[in-house]
């Protein structure tokens, strides 16, 4: 159980470096303002999507895509990670009742 | 089974809230239609996100920001209670098995 | 098995239905081409949303608002089947291995 | 575990195919810079839908619906064998706990 807690928080604190490094990104490389950079970021991580706040120059670009990408590899780990907890609480659950 | 119903009640209940303080959000904080916040608010929960119906100001863009991270939160927790009902129901059916 | 068949049938018959639905509602409500029209279904359906073909009107955007949430639905329900599908599969191996 | 490990390989290297097939189509066919094409396929795939680059012609937007579908099967597929492969991970240590 500590290793599950531990890895959720592993997820956790990956999700928030990328959350930060997207907000410096878009603030420094962009030239976005610090409320868009963070409006930009937050709607890149969740897949929301609305639209580049300000058209994104080459760099920009490639930029977000590792952004997405990364975003996309940790919540897939994070995701599994809860599903592995979920199954081994309910296993030990299960062991209890017999 | 009563335990995980009340929780997926509680699920709803708070996506349902959600829901509402974001429709209430884009039309008092941003100025939007009615239909416009409803569109908008069903856009961003859902992670579909066409695009701003009109351009945000500072505010609406942290607002956005928030609604955007309650939804995300609630609707995993959502699937995280629905992940153990189904896990339960099929151990329950595991057990009359043997 | 047969009834999780059945079940999975269902889901993928409604999301057609969804699919259609979309595909005539933006045809002949919004006036988008039968090209645009599919397009715009399936970015609706698949959350990917890029923004809206051509601009929509009121009643539009409450139509898309009820596919939306339907495609939620339905996507969720299959999303269900299936877990329930591949955990009953697994109890079965893993009863004949015992 | 062989099994699901091939089985995990091969909707990579589908996901990888898709990706390659989405860059090609927007180099080619939409006449997107290479860059444009990397971050148009990597924003459709993942659903995040920022918008199109530039917009598409009749033939681009069939591609980009038969683009979105092929990954959503995919995904789906990769999703299925990941949730399997836990599961069956999962019952080996339940089975070495009796
Ligand atoms: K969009
Ligand atoms: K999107």
């Amino acid at each position: 159980l500590k290793l599950f807690k531990s890895r959720i928080y592993t997820a956790i604190l990956l999700l928030g470096c990328v959350l930060v490094i997207g907000v410096f990104g878009y603030r420094f490389m962009s030239g976005y303002s610090w409320v868009d950079s963070l409006y930009m970021t937050v709607i890149t991580i969740t897949t929301v999507g609305f639209g580049e706040v300000q058209p994104l120059d080459e760099y920009s670009k490639v930029f977000t895509v590792f952004l997405i990408l990364a975003s996309v590899v940790i919540v897939g780990f994070a995701i599994s990670v809860i599903t592995e907890y979920i199954l081994s609480k309910n296993n030990l659950e299960e062991l209890k009742q017999k």
